[in-house]
């Protein structure tokens, strides 16, 4: 029998979002917990997740949720596992089963995924992608993430793993390094911390005035700040961040020719600071069949909600 | 009720080539027929290809033929249709009803495609990627082609075009131009053309001796030829070529996490020649979830056979 209501839950490095979900994508209650646990504590961490889920279902009643949908670090949705995420104590160098553990515990199915595949499923079931069987989402927070939807399912390759845009090259000779090992990876260049640098590099090389010399920590924050008030080294900053965006995306459209490429997160409540370049580098290096039709548009789910609406989606 | 036989047709510029075949991928009976027919004569094409499939097919019985697959440039899967086909001259600037006006002729469904795509799944079908739900198929001809397979289906994206992996870009800066209008596309290093491309800068270049100074017009064929005698310059420019595709094809696996990436085609007959640094650069690429388990194969299909048993396959 279907059942009105399923629970999703984002695991973050410091923080878990959960909170239960109803059809319509309307988050009836959520709450928040501690992600950090010891290395040997990952049972422990489950057991929280647990209790947590079974108190926040009370109110609708456990036997009326229809599934569990977590969104976590290197969740892989074939074995429901988290594999060696390294951003948390608990999950780093170990494969942890999670949705069995879960699914166990509360008698209820479990689904797991990463963050960024899960957002995915939000923006097509409650979002920007609704309706759409063939898009790519591009999360832009600390990192740059990625979920590919093809034919109306999310593909997960022959591994789990498929869909790691943020580390194809975006700069082949003298790349920045990247947190994975390797150098010119998007995500060096195109997430929060590549805003980061790529201000922290042109500060240092040019003696161009701007508003960010007076800052002493520079987050991209700042350098939203700085180009709201018209800084040019800020807007040049922003240019520089779309384009390269822009022309990785024309590579991932001679993929999957999407029908649309939609921008969550951080960076893309930028707007035309990034909207505008990307879309311009993008169209000037897609091939001619592609020209003008794919859209770059932004997310519609409201940020604070994302990670939990579209965990919850895959419990549908 | 299941039939038999199916028939497979691979258009290309200058012939195009029909066979029957059987369910276990035999090529009962074969012939080829001319595609140069004038812009204005689509239609007197279709006539000869619907005729001589008649007349090839009347031993089995036209009766008996499950299905027609074609192969074609810029063949779309989802209408049917060959658009905009650059290299046939009926088929240039227009969109020509290939599946409709072949079905109606025929009484026998047929369903089209492009080239790389009906090769992948010709290799699924009856090669080396039999039983793989999750593969790249790369075609090295004249130009590098692909067929991209998820989950067991070709992927043809919203508008029936995906994977055009030829014209992702392999070189951002000063890239050489491409057939397609781009610069530093794939195609442009990686393909036939490219590797005497290769050769004729590098010749120019250096004075380094070698055998093909003495080649007046050389093409991959004669670059090949000197690298099996040992030509020092031949293997670097071999050892170039597939540096240049294992460096392209980390970003592939990053995006659909294949099992295996097939090559087929006149340069994956080189062997080791560019099998070896493909795989070396491939490996260099991948980010460590992957390293070490994504399989670098050459295609089990006989060359001469492939195009008619992978338009065949898709047919069944």
């Amino acid at each position: 029998m279907e059942k009105n209501f399923v629970v999703g839950v984002d695991i973050g490095g410091q923080t878990t979002k959960i909170g239960v979900v109803d059809r319509k994508g309307n988050i009836i209650k959520q709450t928040v917990i501690n992600s950090k646990y010891g290395a040997n504590e990952a049972l422990v961490f489950m057991s929280a997740l647990c209790n947590t889920i079974r108190e926040l279902a009370s109110e609708v009643g456990l036997e009326n949720i229809q599934g569990i949908g977590i969104g976590a670090p290197n969740g892989n949705y074939y074995t429901g596992t988290i594999e060696d995420a390294a951003n948390l104590e608990w999950g780093k160098g170990r494969t942890v089963p999670l949705a069995e553990t879960v699914s166990r515990e509360l008698g209820i199915a479990v689904t797991v995924t990463n963050d960024a595949n899960a957002a995915a499923v939000g923006e097509m079931t409650y979002g920007a992608a609704k309706g759409m069987k063939n898009f790519i989402m591009i999360t832009l927070g600390t990192g740059v993430g990625s979920g590919i939807v093809i034919n109306g399912d999310v593909v997960y390759g022959h591994d789990g793993f498929a869909g790691e845009l943020g580390h194809t090259c975006a700069v082949r000779e003298n790349g920045r390094s990247c947190g994975c090992g390797k150098s010119g990876c998007l995500e060096a260049y195109a997430s929060a911390i590549g805003v980061a640098r790529t201000a922290k590099e042109w500060l240092e090389k040019s003696s161009e005035p701007s508003l960010l010399r007076e800052v002493e920590n520079i987050s991209s924050k700042e350098v939203y700040e700085a180009a709201v008030k018209g800084d040019k080294l800020a807007l040049e900053i922003f240019d520089y961040t779309g384009r390269m965006l822009g022309r990785s995306f024309a590579d991932f459209v001679a993929f999957s020719a999407p029908q649309a490429i939609v921008l969550f997160g951080g960076l893309a409540r930028a707007g035309e600071f990034i909207f505008k370049p990307a879309k311009e580098e993008m169209e000037a290096n897609l091939i001619s069949i592609w020209k003008g039709k794919v859209e770059l548009i932004p997310s519609a789910l409201k940020e604070s909600d994302a990670a939990i609406l579209g965990a919850s989606a895959l419990a549908w």
